[in-house]
């Protein structure tokens, strides 16, 4: 509707260099990263301009569906976000050209959230999936608001990595929900511990190397670091964390109770090893019992920050406390964009941090919880309909691409018509 | 998949330039028919090059999964689809760029035709939607095959127009599913055959002109040039057509009887006027009998043309029995492209016309049932897994555009948050 | 001049798709036919649009400087250029984009004629370049003044290909220039007309076969229906042709006295071997008096057409009675231009025809006279400041490509510093 | 001929994005910047990429007629350019392209400096020009050599800003020379002094403010640190500098007089007012017996840097001594070229640093004397013909663009053929 607009006369006087909405798809494409868009002429392209397309769940649409509590204000959110600029820099929203009411009728049924069920009956939410790495991250407000009037507890994932996940969930969703979390859960493995050693390569689609599965203290000790800083997080948003262990064939006793030591050392009420992936609830019963106490403690919740706060603050705030960064830097066209947004009234707005979800920093290869680091904001995203500004950090991309040999090629039929190689 | 190959060194050395399969959208965009995808270097978007997007209908997924007889059948048609040509002209296949299997299974639960029922509870089968204009333009062949085998008679739509639906049903449908129709229904209104007088001007989304609407027997005469030559075309191919006149509120009379005259003397067993809209089965109880009688009539159903004959013979057999058409001219492209097809084994497919369906001519502009025109191929389209070669006529388009105010504009929840403004 | 206004606001509301104007470079840059300029924004590119560039000697200042007869004229035909068109199909000029004034100072110098001499001293002025295939192919105006005033006989050169260059002399040069010739000469080789007996493979760049260069009588007289026409076409302007035949070192007497014959028998005054090459002035005696002769017969000099005839009447005039067509055919995009030209009042200027040189028709593959021919017309240009309407014919290219191997790679320093390489 | 290797199927393997090399025109373009050339298909463009143009005057083809001593040493220098990468890393060079031969020959007659003339016969060498912001800032070595030979005294010119200008003639072009200065001359004068205290407004193409022009001693002085400031620089090098105070008409003596005193206190020899533009040689005998002296000093000429250092030392030896950065910082873009360049064995030679000329800094508004501030490298180029490695600081950019009213705009012929409007 934006490049219709354009070609017929482009009334709203639209620049065209500052159009911030892209299309997305649901398919990781490198390709439609970076654009030109409508060549041929007016007849067959419309206006020509550089484009490109974001995964679907990096949309603003997803995340205005995870963080209404609505129809009508879902409606009211499509109609507030800002599609680009105009040439004499006023924003102009999807209400402008005519597309919110469009874009409501089509996520209508999407606003309902999937009632599924665990093995044993118990009621599970399903419902909107922005990626933390990319988007805030967490389900959505709709489902737990009606999770928590079904049950006595309400579990929400806030995935993945607590430095993304955690914090937007805290900062992001429990800011427009209303609702403040009584205890936090932190979910780790000895395998992903001694990852964060540092002395593992460790290639997405491989198998893991055979070392990391054996029994090393040292690296555990080491890789807890991570660990600690994730409790402290958590803590600094004055909520009682308990740790979750899950266990894996092959683990060794021995690193569970290293871990579970410097898990209390740090201030986790607990920390439980969990069998619920082979033995269901029973697996998992010490983990509920440690649930229920830290929930009692007493709750101490605030937010990280104050959004009335100017970006720059907030962004440093997340950085310095959460991340352990020593300093921030921004690209010029960040720093241009930080002025924009402040001037056009967008600056109040909570932070929304795209990061790699591999460390506590911006830098996949720093592990555990590295400190001294500058943290590098290449680029700002408003979503003024879903409610906060996103800061780029480092390389992370809105598309991703495919790896040298995509999962694509393994999937295949087998003679019965059966589906395999999806795993 | 191509693209990611084309950036990991083009292992099957792929023509960029001679990449003939496009992504799909299902979503009309015309800024997205001539796009240069890829910018930005390797590591930013891979390779750079020219393509483009076709609507979701277009592709040659919807085609095999319309022609296809079973999931074996299916997952061998995607692996036989021409994706391109190596540097060396040689044809490069779904199957080599290891995409065959994937798709196979995307589409695996899509092969299942879709049950539903009328109002009177008579089953009806919904499944695949081919556009006849840029597509095949029928519904699935293993629909078909279940309602054959489950009812006494089973209706298939093949839309819209019978000069172009009609066609390749019996000519690339049929071929295919070793079928032959019993009888044919075409269906007129009195409304469409006062239009192809050429005596008025109808435009897309506005309300039809008011003179259309009253009684005017010279037009309907004079529209009439185009049901006679329907159904010239449909014994052409040797079967028995019947007339179903669509009734409006507001018809008239003595205009229902000129079009049975006329249908009558053109060759059809009959025309029956026809109420089901308003009164269901009961209003096509005469149109129902007439079918019977026409079923009954000997058949001597026969393809319009031989497969083994040249793609151009092919062509200019469809266009001047069909269309009425004096002679086919060719673009450069067009040439090259028979030549190569013929050269690499793929000229004894059937053709697939891509061809508006507001006129029998490429011209929306002529009405009735003109000759004397020279149709225009400019482009061809290989479709080696669906099986056949699409010519495209004039100016008909892959990918729809936006007219100037899109439906979008419209559609809006109201205050109960019901959908408004679809139609 | 054009990019910079349209990043300015663009204040006199240029249609961004219809600017006809493009580049020039005096190299041949295949890469540079299409491209897209502007890219990275505003500040980094200005506005993203399509466009391309022209070889140098195909811009309409290189026309102009030929065509123009004062620096005045010449100022005010810059001023008159169509650099492209308004939203509103406006035509709009050099002078409204303040660049006439700019383009006649750097153009100032070039008018005056640069004054050579021959071995024998005789003057001789060389001004201006227009190729014959892509431009209006003949030297200036102003240079033929001044040596039509100061010698007895002055010669001017139609290059290349008598159908192109002749008839463009004729019908656009002495339009405006209001001269009338009082003879032609027209130059052949053995080697040329038995190349259009279409018995032989000639590529550029590479020796001529060997068996050209034998005595070959039935070629000749193959080939020469070539030359028949082309003093047909001399003699359809109402002057007397003299054939001037080139001779080259192991030409065959037998065949100059066949090519003399059918000269004189077409029409010719004359034909004369020439060997001014080798001999200088002396060489050419016979043919200087030829001309003499030929100057001396009644001139009845007219033009081809009336430059008030509607567009496609003149192109079909050239195209039956030069090139010996039997129809010509037009693109769409020729159609809805000479609609436009003649809309907006460009309708009455002479047209020129760019077409390979190769052949009498647009196909270099048809040799000798062909017949019967469809000629294409690809586009159309407008040189409103020159004074005609470009129609491309066929797959000619103002924008030449490197062969394989080009000169370039030949080109070498050797070891004292002399350039070698060059021919 | 880049880009006719590629369509030629690429048999050196040349990476399209790392191809370096880009296309010159020797006009402003703002929007040949950035371009996508090659579209259209092989048979139309070739092959499809991004690339760009920069002025003629950045190329390396320049620097190398700046730079080389002989026909010879031009020939190989063009050989050694590198013109991009292969797909394996490997710099690919004009020799191994066949263009290096082609470049010489085009470039052979251009070697030969010119000779001209003052009014008053002083003979003058004019001879090459890179602009010091964006190349390296100095005429040719070969005119140098020439009127070295031919008079007492030879004074060359090493333009804009001493801080760019004179840098890369003591570290570039005498590296290359073997010549070493005997003394050096910086030019000032009050306006652009009294400009450096950052209290005025200067726009390019507009009358200076007014003020500028009054006398201001607290401006002269404020100003004045960025003379202190380049004289430092130039004793680094071990010269002896003199001031020259170009007069302007309506300057001030007591602004002189301040000048004078500052200078001679930073450690220049002296400082004369020079009247030469309007007196000749008398308005500089002052400055010529200054020099003179100065030229009798003893000479301790040495280069700021080792060629053999790390391309990161030599750019902050310059960044700090030179502009009085504080710290640089490099994109990943500049790191990855340092990274590869000293792979590739590019690492040793000199840089030439293109930054603007309007302040020390490369930032265009800090004036006087700037320190504290961190010199941002943007990217890196290799001229391995040239000889040098250049860093582009801040947002230099080696192609220019129009400002809003271009000069062409003003420029005419007035009624008598003059050309107006160049001033």
């Amino acid at each position: 509707m934006i490049d219709n607009r354009l070609m017929r006369g482009n009334p709203l006087n639209i620049d065209l260099d500052k159009i911030t909405w892209k299309r997305v798809l649901d398919v990781e494409d490198r390709a439609l990263r970076r654009i030109v868009v409508g060549l041929g002429g007016k007849l067959e392209g419309g206006v020509i301009r550089e484009t490109g397309f974001d995964i679907a769940v990096a949309s603003e649409v997803m995340a205005i569906l995870a963080l209404t509590t609505s129809l009508q204000d879902m409606r009211e959110r499509f109609g507030r976000t800002v599609i680009g600029y105009t040439n004499d820099k006023k924003p102009v929203t999807a209400e402008q050209i005519g597309a919110a009411g469009a874009m409501a009728v089509l996520m209508k049924d999407a606003l309902r959230p999937n009632l599924l069920q665990t093995l044993e009956n118990t009621p599970a939410l399903v419902h909107a999936g922005p990626f933390a790495n990319i988007a805030h991250g967490n389900s959505s407000i709709l489902a737990d608001l009606i999770g928590i009037k079904c049950g006595d507890y309400l579990f929400t994932e806030s995935g993945f990595g607590a430095d993304i996940g955690a914090e937007k969930f805290f900062n992001i969703k429990c800011r427009y929900s209303g609702l403040r979390p009584d205890a936090a859960v932190l979910v780790v493995t000895t395998r992903a511990l001694k990852a964060h050693s540092g002395h593992y390569r460790i290639i997405a689609g491989k198998p893991l190397p055979k070392e990391l599965l054996e029994s090393n203290l040292p690296d555990i000790e080491a890789g807890a670091s991570n660990m600690i800083k994730q409790i402290e997080n958590i803590k600094l948003h004055g909520i009682t964390p308990v740790v979750a262990i899950n266990a894996f064939n092959g683990d060794h006793r021995e690193e569970y109770e290293l871990i579970q030591r410097i898990a209390v050392e740090a201030g986790a009420l607990g920390a439980a090893v969990t069998h619920h992936h082979g033995k269901g609830g029973a697996g998992a019963i010490e983990l509920g019992e440690m649930v229920e106490d830290a929930a009692k403690e007493s709750n101490k919740f605030d937010f990280l920050y104050d959004e009335k706060q100017p970006i720059k603050t907030k962004i440093e705030t997340i950085a310095r406390k959460i991340y352990g960064a020593a300093a921030v830097s921004y690209t010029p066209q960040a720093e241009t964009q930080i002025r924009d947004y402040e001037a056009s009234g967008f600056g109040q707005l909570p932070m929304c941090m795209a990061k790699t979800h591999l460390s506590l920093s911006h830098d996949p290869e720093l592990k555990g919880a590295p400190s001294g680091f500058t943290l590098p904001i290449r680029e700002l995203r408003l979503s003024a309909g879903a409610g906060f500004v996103t800061a780029l950090c480092g390389d992370i991309r809105t598309m991703p691409g495919f790896s040298e040999h995509p999962a694509a090629e393994a999937i295949e039929l087998d003679e019965d018509g059966n589906v395999v190689g999806l795993f």
